[in-house]
């Protein structure tokens, strides 16, 4: 493994935001993340975040709008921001917002033709994290966190609680929490992991609450006037599913708030927050 | 004068971010601009603070990427974020960034073909106000502030000098501090105004330190890495200006610092408690 190439670097709320491109041997294509780097970062060792995006998103979306360079330069957190799926013009594609480019689901795809480069769950748990490590020499790996919003959100639950030596803290903005229960999990999960619904569970929150449970806290704000939550999201099968397994869950419930970076930026640095606390 | 149309709204840390859209008077254009209401609207009268963007921004660009939302919140100040022309199929345009549609340069053009449309001048002095007025009753104008980047560095900086009664607070990013002595400026100036630079001087913050000065303070912020630093920006010609018309000028030199967004996010909370500190 590589170190990813520097491509490009802001100055931002006095450490750097910076963006990294390297060949990914799971994806088979050149893959951007994003780095924060804290102004903590030029002195010692620093707790690494990752944040996964949603659906059609790319690393550029939070990177503008999520509005955490603030909060993570004050708790001193390093924050990745990778992207949702390979993206080049030699990877199949289908023409809907909700599958394939921009929308791997943090699976690796055993279907074809998505099993050759869709394998965001590899890509995201294991090649980044090396990646990084050859990249960062200051970020210690030892105190990772993971969050994310929407698909990113079911990617961020699911990626923590089948990998709980590998994330201390935990939270999500509007997650997708039951994939195998809503339209856009089931589209998504039947394309890349076939017809056959138990291949499915490993990749759904809520069926994860019960299987491996978790052991630590998790935090997850919604909006409720989220246009996604009675259809997409419903949250109330994640609480119901984490109550029988005793998992720590708060799950705030925000008036007026939308599925937008309005609603990110809004409760970013309560998340930023929440990580720093239990990554320190 | 009528009220503006509600176009969309947004929770936002709180308090409200929205859009909206008016047909202007003076640019003879449909015309779009952002409003944020922090909390502090619902219980009584709030400041108002002006963002005046860059050249190619409309509303959109500070509004998602700058970050005001939080502080503007914590401090109780309105937001309001214009358009930085008339933009419509049906006014002159030339196909360049920096003149007509997306670069106004906050003046009222006096050449054809541009008189017609390019108002900016008035609009934002005088038609904006008297439509928020109708539009946010809860909208404090006996307390104003003004502010903005780059070419809407300049429009804040020549808008407030000119206007002294109407701005209480005053600051700017990056500005265009002396338009007639800058490639940017020159063009524009001429474009809009004719060939005369007698009649620029009323457009130009450091020509204006001399001719009216300011008798309240300023805060520039400016990035020592901005690529547009020497030949554009030139931040030293109106502090020389300020100096000898004894203008409180606060000038920071921002290592490392860029012309982007990246920038103005990390100072905008400065900003926002300058503005603060003198409205309240």
């Amino acid at each position: 493994m590589t170190a990813a190439t520097l491509d490009k670097e802001w100055a931002s709320f006095g450490g750097r935001q910076q963006l990294y491109t390297h060949q990914s041997e799971e994806t088979g294509t050149p893959m951007t993340f994003s780095v924060y780097l804290p102004p903590q970062y030029d002195v010692g060792p620093c707790p690494v975040l990752y944040y996964l995006s949603g659906l059609t998103c790319n690393w550029e979306n939070v990177t503008a709008k999520g509005g955490f360079q603030g909060p993570a330069a004050r708790e001193g957190l390093i924050i990745i921001a990778p992207d949702t799926s390979p993206r080049s013009d030699d990877v199949p594609n289908e023409d809907r917002y909700d599958f394939a480019i921009g929308a791997g689901f943090y699976v690796d795809a055993t279907e074809t033709p998505w099993s050759k480069n869709y394998r965001m769950y590899s890509y995201i748990t294991h090649e980044l994290p090396a990646v990084l490590a050859k990249t960062l020499p200051n970020a210690d790996f030892s105190r990772q966190g993971i969050f994310g919003h929407s698909m990113g959100g079911h990617g961020a639950l699911t990626i923590a609680m089948r990998n709980p030596s590998s994330y201390q803290s935990l939270s999500a903005f509007a997650p997708i929490v039951a994939p195998i229960q809503v339209p856009w999990g089931q589209y998504a999960l039947k394309g890349y992991l076939g017809p056959d619904q138990n291949r499915w569970a490993d990749h759904d929150a809520t069926a994860l609450a019960n299987a491996v449970g978790w052991d630590r806290d998790i935090l997850i704000d919604q909006g409720d006037s989220d246009d996604f939550l009675e259809k997409e999201l419903r949250p109330g099968l994640f609480s119901a599913a984490c109550e029988a397994a005793n998992i720590d869950l708060t799950l705030r419930m925000q008036p007026g708030y939308d599925h937008s970076y309005y609603f990110i930026s809004s409760f970013m640095d309560d998340h930023i927050r929440w990580h720093a606390e239990r990554l320190k």
